[in-house]
């Protein structure tokens, strides 16, 4: 226990509190901290305009890209810098080339951040969105998707790990069905980057977008994209910036980067850059990404067990999991999320079907877990 | 001069160099280092999922927008927060509801943050981008716009001050025209927010893009949009995030936020919002927002007469200024360039016209605008 005991000196955030939540945001490492600190001293010291701090820039943004594509198991050319997974739906989402009557596929296990661009799309290019009931069967969803594949289906947009449910959804076999029917499928990794093995190229997927905040323990305000080299030209521009384009005349245009740079947007902040580069350094040279995967999935069977004990408990997430574990509580569910908040004990509640969801990060410890379920046991029946 | 003192030990980086482009990105001052580092401090401590961490960011949120409705003469519920001048620029220009054959005006003096929102939306939605010449004669840009307008125009993108000749555009009377004719103006800020007073009711714009990290002095990644109340419902939304919505359901879609807030996006970083603030503060509260501007404007009187002097130099901007003057010089302008680095003397070259350019701070002396022209002297003649 060595090991843990020094990953939580470096998060001070869960030393006074129990910290269930790294699916909103996980603590900041002080490592990461430093990082940005110093970026910020230099940038008051050395000023922001010297040709020295565009390169220096310019290869920080090199290194996250490369750091990525280890991560993800893809080309460094095939990741986009973004500031959130949002971010990179909505750079997807809206860049598909939509005519009217075009129709994308989701599910019901997703988050505003895939559904958001969705509703958008809609709204400005006339398309119809199809919604897969996955809530009971997510191992099923690659057959529930297909059979609402139609000639005019353009996109399908997933979570790999769904927010509210924490179901590990079959992404392999839905980019299989999707590719039969010519049809872009693009992943929501905000649950499952950090938290569980991505490859995406075993996965097949032409877009995976992830955040930095969340289980990877980066600032807020940093993501990335992965385009595939093959999908990247069969999506359009929805936001321009100055990192869009190769070259550009007024007159003529613009001509976009040819791979996925051509998404990435203006200036952005660099000490959040920094932070992030710091955040992928630490979970994989220090913490160590598997070592970080098989504890938070050890973690999560571990919750899964102990919740299942509660009277009055009912756990929604299936076996197969991530770092989410959903359950619902004979009582009000937000009466509960208040006692357990008095208590330090943080995690949170999520909607349809309306839960509590509790993220075990690598950092915490099997006694957090019995701390949880022994604070439910006199809350949780009606 | 002891206010001049004062304000220049706050930004140490034009103390190791002529720091001359602000333009560019002004130099970063000490107490918006030390609040973006006590927010991260903070983050390190607290961690990130308390309800005392949203309350506090929507409150450092709602505090920003009401400093930059002061700045900008609006209301705050016509201000969205985004990441810079450019995203204010996307969001607005993609989100204009474009039919084939529509037509938008910009101008031949205007930034990539301006024009690669427009070649994005002639890829998308097959609309024709007209451009104004007003190179010579900027002052006439009202009259020379108003003869491109047609029943097809929606949309004139145009600078407050052009980024290549610091020409100040009369946007009052471009946005007259504009509204005479039923089409929407939207303008790009970078270089006269913080720079020249600005009152975007006095102006009757219906957009107004801002950015933090140039006159300002604040952070890169972010920035402001103004959307009047009148225009807001006039665009859609083009990016959907979390913030975008006042509800939601999975099924019927998004109700977008009445108010400017339906155009900001996702997660941003809390450091930089924090050193957003801080920055408007000391512009205002320290250094006073009046006497910078008096400051930064007599500054440009003084290099536009230093300049006219050294032989080889000719002045682009006209008497008007902001706090850019431009000037071409006989010599092959990249070449000058790398010999005023080489004296850390920092200035930048623009394009069309191809020219080199300079910004006056409020925290520049009149004695590095003689070093400026001094060094010029020898280099400038072909």
């Amino acid at each position: 226990m060595d090991k843990l005991s020094e990953i939580r000196a470096q998060v001070p955030a869960v030393q006074s509190q129990v910290y269930l939540n790294t699916g909103t945001a996980g603590p900041l490492p002080e490592p990461v901290r430093a990082a940005m600190a110093e970026s910020l001293a230099a940038q008051v010291s050395g000023g922001r305009i010297a040709s020295e701090y565009y390169v220096k820039l310019s290869r920080l943004k090199a290194e996250i890209r490369a750091r990525h594509a280890t991560m993800l198991g893809c080309e460094p050319d095939e990741i986009a810098l973004t500031q959130n997974t949002t971010d990179g739906m909505n750079l997807v989402t809206l860049g598909v080339n939509w005519q009217p009557g075009d129709e994308a596929i989701t599910t019901n296990l997703e988050h505003a951040g895939a559904l958001f661009p969705l509703f958008a799309a809609r709204a400005r290019f006339g398309i119809t969105i199809k919604i897969a009931d996955v809530l009971e069967r997510p191992e099923e969803a690659a057959a529930v998707i297909e059979r609402l594949i139609t000639p005019r289906t353009k996109l399908i947009a997933v979570s790999h790990v769904s927010f509210i449910t924490g179901a590990v959804l079959p992404v392999k076999e839905i980019a299989e069905v999707a590719h039969r029917h010519g049809v872009l499928v693009l992943v929501d990794g905000a649950q499952s980057f950090g938290a569980i093995p991505v490859n995406v190229k075993e996965l097949g997927v032409d877009f995976y977008a992830v955040t930095s905040q969340k289980w990877l323990c980066g600032p807020e305000g940093a993501g990335a994209l992965y385009a595939s080299r093959a999908a990247v030209s069969q999506v359009q521009i929805t936001f321009a910036g100055y990192n869009t384009a190769q070259a550009y005349d007024m007159y003529a245009g613009l001509l976009p980067k040819g791979n996925a740079q051509k998404f990435e947007q203006g200036t952005l902040q660099p000490a959040t850059l920094a932070g992030h580069l710091a955040a992928l350094r630490w979970l994989t040279d220090e913490v160590g990404a598997d070592w970080a995967y098989s504890r938070i999935r050890s973690l999560a069977a571990a919750a899964r067990a102990l919740l299942a004990e509660v009277p009055g408990v009912t756990v929604l997430t299936p076996a197969e999991t991530a770092g989410l574990v959903s359950f619902q509580v004979e009582a009000n569910a937000d009466a509960v999320l208040k006692a357990l908040t008095g208590q330090k004990i943080l995690i949170r509640t999520v909607p349809h079907p309306r839960s509590l969801r509790l993220s075990t990060g690598f950092y915490n410890t099997e006694e957090e877990l019995e701390q949880l379920a022994a604070a439910l046991r006199p809350l949780a029946r009606a």
